[in-house]
């Protein structure tokens, strides 16, 4: 098969080693605003050429996309446009709701399948590429009753073929669900680099001190605003909801700190541990 | 060497292998409240033989105070009492001025020593010791100038053979740069698991959703409450300051979701990516 891959980053630069090694792929186009981006990209042999969007569209059975969200926003309906009856449109975007109320009529809605596999680093580009990214992980099909049933059969062949598993979401529900286990994870990652940079201005110290805890807890702050503010700006009502949430349960735990409740603090400690459950 | 250990679990008996691998210790003595965690070490060769504590005291070259910090509260100033000059006692806690401040006109205060190897994982007890612990990672040595060259000396020793660097704090300045870097750190993450675990109810779901990212946020909200309420009890503090900043930072970003400032909050995420030249 022919994999037109619009956005060669992270996910897309992945992607793109991940089907060729798998054998899903026999030929890689890469399609990217910026042409670096591309160049980087053939020359760390993540796609086999560059083509320009029209060119890669129509030489494609299956076209990827794969840019930050609000891109794909734009993208989509044309890309829905130029495809013919054979061949399958996939994005892998963090976000659903919107992108799929804006293609809800087309005609060609059925050629698309909205994909979100879970999977990715805090580091972006296609310098960041990397080949076992899907392995184990898995990718979640959102309103997949409205794909075409080859075209959605595509998409899991393709994923498959990354060794990821499925779960199916409508849009709404997933919009949701991520907001909880991802995009709060990262504001407040964010949040919690930004107290500490606001407060030490002592660097050395910083990083002399930060043992393997703090590490793991702002690891996520290094991640790109070029991907992550469209989708707060897409997934901005769940966002909300749940920030509200966190901020509080950090209340609460401000609340028994200045009340010496640490019998309180102590319960809720506990009842955080039940994480462990559900995480490996 | 003959080094007592007083509380076997992640610290205690991570320093108990480490020590007798290194070559520093030639016997480990282990002492712990509770019976199950010295048959465990034993069973694991994290000390060679168990004591009571005045046994075990009297039989020590060094004695490595390991106990949650209220338990250390309460225990140094009766090893100060038991130990005599050619002894060294030091601890290993996370924090330190309420410590120090209890010992600060103890006759004997000059063999001990105040030590913060910063190292750990989210996992405690002696079934979560493991030999590489402290390579390459810093132990904060605090207020040394009170401790006789000589203990000093062994100390660094000690750590020098677990292959830790060293750097060097007061009291009250260790236990702000320990709320900024780790203590907060704790903090965010159960609250951060509370925020899932209240909300989201399909369990089974979280663990599918839950890519890399939000068990590494997360991962810090399996540490024990035994060892963490403790810790904030006497930094209560200097932790409701960073506390405080970390709810401010949060409200910045609620607001500018809320305005739909999201050139503001991709400013701010920018800010918060300098932490990657911080941290490793």
């Amino acid at each position: 098969m022919t994999v037109t891959i619009i956005g060669i980053g992270l996910i897309g630069g992945s992607l793109g080693i991940t089907l060729k090694e798998s054998g899903f792929a026999t030929r890689i186009i890469g399609v990217d605003a910026r042409p670096e981006n591309l160049h980087k990209a053939i020359r760390r042999r993540l796609i086999d050429e560059e083509m320009s969007l029209p060119e890669g569209v129509a030489a494609a059975d299956v076209i990827i996309l794969a840019t930050p969200v609000d891109a794909m926003l734009r993208l989509l309906p044309e890309l829905l446009d130029r495809v013919g009856g054979k061949q399958t449109v996939l994005d892998v975007g963090s976000t659903k709701e919107l992108l799929l109320d804006a293609i809800d009529e087309h005609p060609n809605r059925g050629r698309f399948v909205a994909c979100h596999p879970m999977a990715g680093t805090e580091f972006s580009g296609p310098e960041a590429a990397v080949p076992k990214l899907f392995a184990g992980k898995t990718c979640v099909v959102i309103d997949g009753e409205r794909s075409d049933l080859d075209a959605l059969d595509t998409a899991r062949r393709l994923f498959t073929s990354a060794r990821m598993s499925f779960s199916y979401l409508g849009r709404k529900e997933h919009d949701l669900h991520c907001a909880y286990v991802s995009h709060i994870s990262h504001i407040a990652s964010f949040a919690l680099a930004l107290t500490v940079l606001e407060k030490e201005r002592d660097e050395q110290r910083i990083f002399e001190l930060a043992s393997s805890g703090f590490g793991s807890t702002v690891r996520l702050a290094k991640s790109s605003p070029d991907m992550w503010v469209p989708i707060f700006r897409q997934n901005r009502d769940h966002v909300l909801d749940v920030l509200d949430e966190l901020i509080e349960q950090l209340a609460k735990f401000r609340t028994q700190l200045i009340k010496r409740d640490f019998d309180g603090f102590y319960e809720r400690i506990e009842k955080a541990n039940q994480i462990e459950k559900i995480l490996k």
